[in-house]
């Protein structure tokens, strides 16, 4: 690629039978495939084709509510991926994990066990866990104060990249002939005593290929959106029209100066789920026939939960009826969800039809030319700097993101037709964090 | 195979360049290879090659001591052997993971998605974690005393299994027509209460193929032999020789009955490490080749840390110095090392070299017959069911056991020709796990 064009980067969202809430229904769709390691190898090796930056798979740590109407994603992300790695070469591969339900130890090993698996495409989608019955399968009766959540999160991180750092680049000699393993001097304790957590370390594995795993965060609230801009690298977010887009992106990017970073260490990748035709009236088709696969009582008991209000046995072709304030748990959620009912002054039902397809994510239907404008227009007119892509239906969503959408963008200079990177941070443009370790700095302290 | 002879059963014990102390300085050894998946990835395709029922990661939550002259397996095992399933085919893949630092709602999860992804071949190796450094990564000064180590895994196992049986076996309908995807009577939270667990589930995955991974456990100590033999299916032990294999094999056996178990639901596999020639001189040499590349001030930090004394200044060629009474974490090491070193009078060099070979594992340097033939006396003497597998060096020594040993165990008939089997239990001969949580009982009860 000879071109200096700005490039796009776009992940690919991975979840079981695809992001519209009946794709398990749809008739391209085969309901127990979201149980089988061979989907996920399909789709990872798809967005390998497509040249896409990486792959990501959300999680939590207790069964969705409403299991019985909807399949889910089963597997643990971090096992998944690694078994995907295994089958791929190129694609980076983010997994979600929680600083709230889990060790600093354990989830630094992992992520760096994943990245030197891989040959440096781990990510991890660091989340604080809103859920309360995530809490109820930890020895707690409710969850931990959103800002107690996220000072976690933050004394974690700092343990984490200290982990990786316990083992300067350059520590494994393995020198046979003199029998020197490794340098102990380039392999330090950590010592960290905080109030969350006391780690001693150093980590039992040299520091990963990419130095961190790729850092990703998808929190909104004041508190998550501080903790990104310390110490995100990119951005998932839920934006429904270029305007909110481009202010959540001018807020994000603002916030880095304070932190001493550039607008470009951070990168913004709003969620869109593409329903894409031949023709925009074969998409609106398409469109139409999974929503008239809902269940709408499905749809009512999912706006329950995340309105944290009763609506069970709301009227379906009533407006939204009043639900009172958000809690701390579900504000950026909350306000996407009320916004939208109140804004286009939607039924309860319409509501329901809107959020099926992604959940509160943009969905848009259209040609391959249509999907590809308005990522374009997102992308120069300073709302994104890619995209979270979620294929309505996987695989076949994803088939033809990567067949018809990906082609258009390239035709445009706006993505890359090789991956010219070998790791994750490379695809993304992002730089390896230097060892604070390494051996050079020690002789500087000498 | 139509043979009805009783059947011997082989994991192959996996660490990073080989057991032998000083394998990663052996000149057919690359020590680098231990940090790449690729060379695990070959030591699995082997064991497959060779209808090996498994093979085995061992680990720790802390780095080992002495990382400066010994090469050490670098990767976390369940994400490890997620990324072979996905290059294997029939082998069973068996993690170990501590239920001291761990969370049961976690692992429980962590290993049906091994399951999973694997078509039925996780099996799980149960230990409490006695090392002191591993406390010092998880917020603690100290480990927790031996018996609350394993009354926590007892409870840590009540609750793992009552995750796995939280979806009974037929819980998913998926069924595109109604709408229904899971049969939500079919899915119960455990609500758990007890003294170290408070979890109430249910599972965030279905039930696994096996219904449970396979239960492994390698504890020596009373309370550790009573944890087997309440809930494992499958014993690691270290046995020097015949008599003392013997002896753990009928005590571990006798215990079975007091928990309503047959003596054949636990199958004893003692550790050995073959160092194959094809003649008796070729092998002898070939150890003492790697005898010679032992550095003898690692062996020694190595006993200090066994024995719990400082050995670092100790004179190599005198007999092992007074080192006082085991302590609780160290026990049946320590009574094992010491044992070895009076029974047989050694120095100190020597007692470093006896050990160097698979740290208190039995040593067997001979040709392919001999090795069959130790392997067949204790089989049928009542003192193994199998072996745990552990090459001196890898992958060489690996590749040896598979085209020497194995044949010569196939030809006595001891040893499947082809595997039989889809999951590790079947490979094992163990029973899956019936459903507690099915509908049939519920409509008993109801
Ligand atoms: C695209 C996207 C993906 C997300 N994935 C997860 C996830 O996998 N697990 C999770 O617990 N939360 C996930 N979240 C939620 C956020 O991490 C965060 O908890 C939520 O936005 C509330 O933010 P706040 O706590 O800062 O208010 C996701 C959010 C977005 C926009
Ligand atoms: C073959 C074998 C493998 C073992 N692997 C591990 C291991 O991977 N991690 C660990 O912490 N302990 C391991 N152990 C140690 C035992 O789990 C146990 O802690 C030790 O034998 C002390 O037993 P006790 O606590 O019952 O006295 C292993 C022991 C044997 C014999």
């Amino acid at each position: 690629m000879t071109s200096t064009t700005r490039q796009l980067h776009l992940n690919a969202f991975v979840m079981s039978n695809g992001h519209h809430e009946a794709a398990w229904r749809h008739p391209d769709v085969q309901p127990s495939d979201a149980l089988t390691l061979q989907h996920y190898v399909r789709i990872a090796q798809t967005a390998e084709r497509g040249k896409l930056d990486s792959i990501f798979f959300a999680d939590g740590v207790a069964l969705p509510k409403n299991v019985a109407f909807n399949g889910h994603s089963a597997f643990e992300p971090l096992t998944l991926l690694a078994a995907i790695a295994a089958v791929t070469e190129h694609v980076g591969l983010i997994a979600t994990a929680s600083t709230t339900y889990n060790e600093p130890y354990h989830l630094a090993r992992k992520f760096a066990s994943l990245d030197h698996l891989s040959g440096g495409r781990a990510g991890w989608n660091i989340v604080t866990s809103a859920g309360q019955d995530e809490a109820r399968n930890f020895n707690l009766d409710k969850r931990p104060d959103h800002s107690l959540r996220y000072e976690r999160a933050s004394e974690f991180l700092d343990v984490a990249t200290a982990l990786w750092d316990s083992w300067a680049d350059d520590a494994v000699i393995a020198d046979q002939a003199s029998g020197v393993y490794a340098d102990s001097e380039a392999i330090s304790p950590i010592d960290h005593q905080g109030k969350h957590f006391q780690v001693r370390g150093p980590l039992n594995i040299r520091r990963p290929v990419q130095g961190y795993p790729l850092l990703v965060q998808a929190g909104s609230s004041e508190s998550g959106k501080e903790f990104a801009a310390r110490t995100a690298e990119a951005v998932f977010t839920a934006q429904q029209t270029l305007k909110e887009g481009q202010g959540f992106y001018r807020d994000l990017k603002s916030r880095l100066t304070t932190y001493g970073r550039s607008p470009d260490d951070l990168l913004v990748l709003p969620g869109i789920s593409p329903i894409i035709g031949r023709t925009e009236a074969e998409a609106k088709e398409r469109e139409a026939q999974l929503n008239g696969l809902i269940n709408p009582a499905y749809g009512l008991a999912q706006l329950s939960s995340m309105l944290d209000t009763d609506l069970t046995h709301a009227a379906l072709d009533e407006p939204l009826p009043d639900v009172g304030n958000a809690t701390e748990g579900n504000q950026s959620r909350f306000d996407l969800v009320v916004g939208l009912a109140r804004r286009e002054s939607l039924t309860l039902r319409q509501l329901i039809e809107r959020l099926a397809g992604g959940r509160g994510h943009r969905v848009i239907a259209g040609t391959p030319t249509q999907i590809a404008d308005s990522i374009e227009e997102w992308f120069t007119e300073g709302a994104a700097d890619g995209f979270n892509i979620m294929p309505p239906t996987l695989p076949g969503g994803l088939d033809d993101f990567v067949d018809l959408v990906v082609p258009e963008l390239q035709r445009r200079e706006l993505f890359r037709t090789e991956y010219t990177g070998r790791t994750l941070r490379e695809h993304y443009g992002l730089p390896r964090p230097a060892d604070r370790n390494s051996s050079n700095d020690k002789e500087t302290a000498a």
